[in-house]
């Protein structure tokens, strides 16, 4: 078998190596597919050194059949379809003892702090494995997990059918936000400058905006009789994006922050005084959140077909994070981390 | 009769008028007590030119006696003891149309856009009279409005019995906040760097820190066993303040703003993403929040007296403001607005 490895220095190897055959309570998968994530690029970037120490295996967002099952594990059998959910938290702390276990205070990420899914074979703990429905396609399987972001961030938000909602940064996980919200009823818009990205969106029926040709919050506005947008997600993590969702909220608006804001930011707090609107922080997802993505994708309750740009052999996987580290152009890619590819010839 | 008007450059005029006859859907009020409020000196500071016009009758925190009835006015009766709500809504826009009329694009509000309760007659609709229970002093009468914005807040929160919480900012309306849900039954902690309004918060049964000399943020670690507090209150209205109160909270916390910032603030908007933070604005009142204020009060269920530095008569209501800003030494100062005080013979 072959994995993709981070070796540092923004390079990604493929190497040969041998299946890690399960211990008790775990699980070997033959894998399908893997997503690349901004996470991927960002460890490409060593931004995430004090975490990630090479060599690495990144990838956790997936999709597989069980190859092989561990001593004691029960309710699973051999060719499953399957993807991970990539968190291991300690059961202690108080996070997990208030059952908020994707917080919790030491949690573990698959793919980052240990090995991920860019290979051929990845053993896992069983207890991890999320079933994929049946008629569920493998590679659509692989969007489960930021699927699964989605479902939390909208679940976060409380949104109820009819209210209006932007999303700020249509990025991957910006437009399966924007399109569980629309699921859920929403009037939604999403706010992105990138033009490939927004025709993206577009072919999935979304209204976009461009930020740098409108004034969205005016936009905002005027779409919605001059109450403002009920519910924001801010998935940019730019300074203008902040800013931007504040000022589209109305009275008792909700913002969702998802985007990751390195530095603290200038905040207008007069404006949450004076709409009391509400600030939620969104992070990861619960196992049911999982399960909700997985029910929507198997239904086809979300087109996400156009949200794929391209699917590489796992040969590729350096080529691929490259291309899409050099942005433009792609939205979601996918490595086939299939021997069929071709890697196991080499 | 006598009233106080502010005429510009920080100055109070105490001048003789004649009381304003109630009209249709009006009544006229003996008042008894008028709070002083930080808004109070906001406007004397010129900070509020924009709505405040001078000459104009400051004071919305206030207690009074029902005088006279305008024709048409029914339910009410001369002598019952009230206080008055000091916002007027529009009806109609977005907030009023959502029932969340507090809000309102529009809100007009006594003291301020209107004449106020610094005087000794003051002439206000009928509708937004609130009757003070039997048993309740006139003085802590004038006590129910601030009170009423701690009880918003603090059902903003969602505060459950046993949560821990720090107020930061012990000042009138923080440590009305602490009262209050204390009352509601949280483990409650007071941040002030002053002195003064430490000891009498500590009177009151508060436990306080202070944040010149002890780390409030692993303080509050320390007493939730790492966890955290469940919600902070942010009253400060400084920038540490609330870079104090993010630091605090554990996961899922909740983070009140009750403080005017009247400039963007640099917010930690990681942890929030981090641990799922919430931050709610919390502004004015409901009229259920003045109510359950005035029950909470008429029953002894908050220790006020000790809140209440000093009774100045209205002759002297120009040095009280200027006592009062010039700080230290002062928590909330009433103004005695009946005639008995000395003001009717002048």
């Amino acid at each position: 078998m072959h994995q993709a490895t981070y070796t540092g220095d923004r390079t990604v190897l493929v190497r040969r190596c041998d299946p890690v055959p399960p211990a008790a309570g775990q699980v070997r998968i033959d894998v399908a597919y893997t997503g690349i994530c901004g996470t991927d690029l960002h460890v490409l970037h060593g931004a995430m050194a004090a975490r990630v120490r090479p060599p690495a295996v990144l990838g956790h967002e997936m999709s597989g059949r069980i190859a092989e099952l561990g001593a004691g594990v029960t309710g699973w059998r051999v060719g499953e379809h399957v993807t991970v959910m990539p968190t291991v938290t300690c059961g202690r702390c108080p996070a997990c003892a208030a059952g908020h276990t994707h917080l919790c205070h030491h949690l573990g990420f698959l793919g980052i702090d240990s090995e991920g899914a860019m290979q051929n074979s990845w053993t896992v703990p069983a207890d991890l494995l999320v079933r994929l429905p049946d008629g569920l396609r493998l590679d659509h399987g692989a969007l489960v997990e930021p699927t699964a972001v989605a479902v939390h961030d909208v679940r976060r938000s409380g949104l109820a059918a009819g209210e209006r909602a932007a999303v700020v940064g249509g990025g991957p996980i910006g437009v399966l936000i924007a399109l569980v919200a629309r699921r859920a009823g929403a009037d939604v818009l999403v706010v992105e400058p990138d033009a490939h990205r927004r025709s993206v969106a577009e072919r999935l029926g979304l209204v976009c905006l461009d930020p740098s040709a409108a004034d969205v919050v005016a936009e905002v506005g005027a779409r919605t009789g001059g109450a403002g947008a009920e519910v924001v997600f801010e998935v940019s993590g730019a300074a203008d994006g902040v800013t931007t969702a504040v000022g589209c909220l109305g009275v008792r608006g909700r913002l969702v922050l998802v985007a990751i804001h390195a530095v603290p930011r200038a905040v207008d707090l007069h404006r949450f005084f004076w709409r009391e609107l509400t600030l939620v922080g969104a992070r990861l997802y619960l196992r049911e959140d999982f399960e909700e993505a997985a029910r929507l994708l198997a239904a086809g309750d979300l087109p996400v077909d156009a949200l794929v740009s391209r699917i590489e052999p796992l040969a590729r996987a350096d080529a691929a994070l490259a291309a899409l580290d050099s942005g433009g152009g792609a939205m979601k890619v996918l490595i086939d981390c299939r021997p069929a590819t071709g890697t196991e010839q080499a």
